[in-house]
């Protein structure tokens, strides 16, 4: 069993609403002092199989379905779960 | 300078219908081993000021603007930036 943590964000060259609304309301709330602001999702998947499995499947699910691969690029760690914490 | 990665998830008793649409998703592509799926967002900030000052406004950050903590829990790490990176 493994727990894949997924990080989809949008690519540098793609203009991002959400954050720049976030920079703004900082502003807005005297925070000068933060530069930058990277907004995305992220995603938990609890998975059984072997460790190579479970990294090739993850990366087909993020490709086909969590991610718009046009627009956003996606990262993944695995981690063992025992199945107590499972 | 920091960079401080949060993460905001759903509180474990709120219905997360985005994560219920990718189990859907998933099953219909007969990956029949995904356990458990969990969304939230994810957001990266650049704020300069010491270790102290910036996980006390991170958090305030987190608190009054990322989440909606009625709904939502939030994590968040910090990292030293070094000025080359930044």
């Amino acid at each position: 069993m493994f727990k894949a943590k997924v990080y989809v964000t949008y690519k540098p060259s793609v203009l991002d609403p959400k954050a720049e609304v976030i920079k703004t309301a900082l502003s807005r709330m005297d925070y000068h002092n933060v530069d930058d602001v990277l907004y995305g999702k992220y995603f938990e998947l609890k998975l059984s199989g072997t460790e190579a499995a479970v990294r090739k499947q993850v990366d087909t699910i993020c490709d086909q379905l969590l991610a718009n691969v046009n627009m956003e690029t996606y990262r993944f760690d695995l981690e063992p779960v025992t199945e107590d914490e499972a």
